[in-house]
């Protein structure tokens, strides 16, 4: 494909994505085709030859968009929503024109310096202090990591290594070896001592980081009438019971609007703690930070001064594709000594003069993320992306409402954002049901989840597409289908 | 934003990146921006109202094309080549537009079929038995990773797993916690005691993985008269001495074609040990990788049959933009088992049938990597991709030929598929002069390495846009500035 074939067919790939989006009402939330259903599709080895592009065009719906999840179908509510907007995909195909590749300043000035200045731009908006800021002198920086998971092992692997760092001469008797200069050696020999906390309703992910990081973490109880936040007390219990045991307590990952409930950790007495007691708080943000642009909601944000990291999901709510999570450091300087590798072919004349971003994430290689941040913002304006938060929070309030109007329906969690957790006052049993019999009808796509034992369903506004006659909709859709039970 | 006028802005960002393209060769492969520049261009807040998207246009080239680094000039030899193509964005701004995340098949089942897909017509290309293949009955599987540095990072956590389960019984005792329901509880007793292998030439991505890791890595010595590869005895008498030191071999990362050489690490002969000392064995191809589609090159896979995970960057040398790294597990049911996270939220009624792509990598997210990936294969062709490898192996040794004309200068080490070590005769300062006239003057971009304490620089074939002439420039270039030394 040379230059005046793209311009053709790079112009004809953006009216067909224009067209998905003005067609998607026609489809279903969710696809018909089961698992292999490509092999009847794709040859099982690639063409020797080259295709021509009409042949692969040909291609794209049966192989790729009707065999897809679309979540940004307005009768998509699973999970929680994940953004888009034309100005956002205008940032990906620059990012992919361009094809640099930043892993240090040198390698990609603008893109680094354009991270450097929207990270900072998106910390204001949420309210972050100025330490957070890369325009601070201080040691503070922000990133754009690619989501929540990554930002989260990040933040378990850099407290990881202060912690064995502050507490190394509690350490027992390491193997030495004899030839320090070719061995990369980091002290693991507390790690079975180390121990990290979050809320039982944190994020898998975070589980998972304590997997990789190698780490225990114990997930603390929350209470139902304290609508599933992780109380300042109930830290302070666990890490006096965990000292008296041998054990180090060193980080705490709270959340702000957990995946089942979107239930706020009391981020400000926790942080006292942590400070107290000498552990990195890293605040889970995900998916409610983004609505702390909105000074009604900028409760979401209350005890950020006393936080070592701070990341939310851009792309979950600021109409931002996949994917764009910027992570904030209090002392990116310390994050960065910890992990330094600096071989002689990523030396540069600039290094103490500005990031080299590759220091603030576990890969090398990093993409023009920015470019799609810094055309949301300018091109929709903070006062359109307020817009778009308070529009779907009240889609949320006006679905809980017609679930606490019906008699056979309960609120599992007050609605908080973006999010109702309903359930039949029955049993789990009847709500599993449901579940299946909404997920298998396709008209409205939702997941499940938990807490302390109660099963329920989510409904969460996703696409900006939903309307208050689709919310409507779907609640006529889970009437219908809660009379076959 | 509306679909009207993304169909508008869409095509004159198509003309945009085309054109740019079209006119790489007008510009310097680098820019002389100095760090902070962008603070003169962007103002420090984000805007409340909408800007027009002519305004944001109006501000591309001086904020982004001409502060950047272009990585597909003629003249950039710097690093290794990083892919680009038509049909890859083409394949981007689809990925872009539909805006799924498919951390499930349910969540994108499209996503992750092209994915088994295209990794199987990737393994056949270079030679990877069947038991790597997403379509054989085995446990075996391949994903896109994000790059090098994670698939590694990845081997490095899947082996250290292995091995904290295999030599669980000879850990010491462990402090345990009365409430396991509650605790995630990974075994680090055996971390101090594991020790990791590389070539003291593998990746620093190799030791910051081991960083992240927790774990050791002992750099293994080379041999310059044996073109600076890892040898068999070498890994064997170290696996032997860390033995009765007390420690746990457990896993080598071998390199095919190492940044500063491109050397090959003896796979086929390192792999029998791996295997009869029970170390995983990771081959990180990240560049050389590619090359294997060629017939002749085909010696780059020798003894994977040996391999416990296999990574390259298809988007180094295969015309696929960053990010596109496959990685290929003989056995992914074993790497899912270690770091398996499975809240509610997720489950779908497909899991016993198909892969869900996140237990094979650290975070949840993913987005849809393989659509450019089959874009380029098909547009292109196997024969397309052979031929820009054979072309690109073609100027670096015209380059060498005449590096090894002229008797000032002589090749630091063979050269190897598009790579050409070369340096001054002289002193390693006389060289590293020449590198900063040769990168202050713009003309060319090329980076220095070392090994052994000689240091040299790299000319590495980067550009598919790179021509006969322009080897013949950059050459004219250096020679032209080593008169000032």
């Amino acid at each position: 494909m040379d230059s005046e074939q793209f311009r053709k067919y790079g112009k004809e790939m953006i009216d067909f994505v224009a067209d998905y989006w003005d067609h998607l009402r026609d489809r279903r939330p969710v696809s018909d085709v089961q698992p292999g259903y490509i092999k009847d599709l794709v040859p099982n080895e690639a063409p020797e030859e080259p295709e021509s592009w009409d042949a692969i065009f040909g291609d794209l719906n049966k192989v790729v968009v009707d065999a897809n999840t679309h979540w940004h179908h307005p009768h998509f509510f699973a999970y929680y929503a994940s953004a888009n907007s034309y100005p956002a995909i205008m940032g990906d195909i620059l990012s992919a024109g361009l094809g640099s590749v930043g892993f240090t300043w040198n390698a990609s000035p603008s893109m680094t310096e354009l991270e450097m200045t929207v990270t900072d731009w998106l910390a204001k908006m949420i309210g972050l202090p100025n330490v957070f800021l890369n325009s601070d002198p201080g040691p503070g920086a922000g990133i754009i990591q690619c989501t929540a998971s990554d930002a989260t092992l990040v933040a378990v692997l850099a407290s990881r290594a202060r912690a064995a760092k502050v507490h190394a001469k509690e350490a027992l008797g390491e193997i030495s070896h004899e030839d320090p200069l070719t061995l990369i050696n980091p002290d693991s020999r507390l790690f079975p001592r180390l121990i990290a906390y979050c809320s039982e309703q944190a994020h898998s992910a975070v589980d998972k980081a304590a997997l990789l990081g190698g780490i225990k973490m114990r997930k603390l109880r929350t209470y139902k009438e304290n609508d599933y936040g992780l109380k300042a007390d109930v830290l302070a219990a666990a890490i006096k019971e965990d000292r008296a045991h041998g054990l180090i307590p060193f980080l705490l990952v709270a959340t702000v609007g957990t995946t089942p409930t979107c239930a706020v950790d009391d981020v400000k007495a926790l942080g006292e703690i942590c400070q107290a007691e000498g552990l990195w708080l890293h605040v889970d943000a995900a998916y409610a930070g983004s609505a702390a642009i909105c000074p009604e909601y900028r409760y979401l944000t209350a005890g950020v001064e006393l936080v070592d990291s701070f990341n939310f999901n851009v792309h979950k709510w600021m109409l931002v594709n996949f994917d764009c999570s910027p992570m904030w450091f209090r002392d990116a300087r310390e994050a960065t000594a910890y992990f330094n590798v600096d071989p002689i072919f990523l030396k540069h004349e600039h290094q103490d003069k500005t990031i080299d971003y590759r220091h603030l994430q576990t890969g090398l290689g990093r993409r023009f993320r920015s470019l799609k941040a810094w055309f949301v913002l300018r091109s929709i304006g903070i006062k359109g992306l307020q817009e778009n938060i308070r529009n779907q929070c009240a889609l949320a309030k006006q679905f809980g409402e017609l679930v606490t109007k019906d008699e056979r329906f309960e609120l599992a969690a007050p609605v908080h954002l973006g999010l109702v957790c309903f359930r039949l006052k029955t049993s789990n049993d009847a709500n599993k049901q449901l579940l299946k019999l909404v997920n298998d009808d396709k008209r409205i796509h939702i997941i499940p989840a938990q807490a302390h034992g109660t099963y329920f369903l989510r409904l969460a506004i996703c696409s900006t597409k939903t309307t208050s006659e689709d919310i409507t909709f779907a609640w006529n859709v889970i009437c219908e289908l809660a009379e076959h039970i």
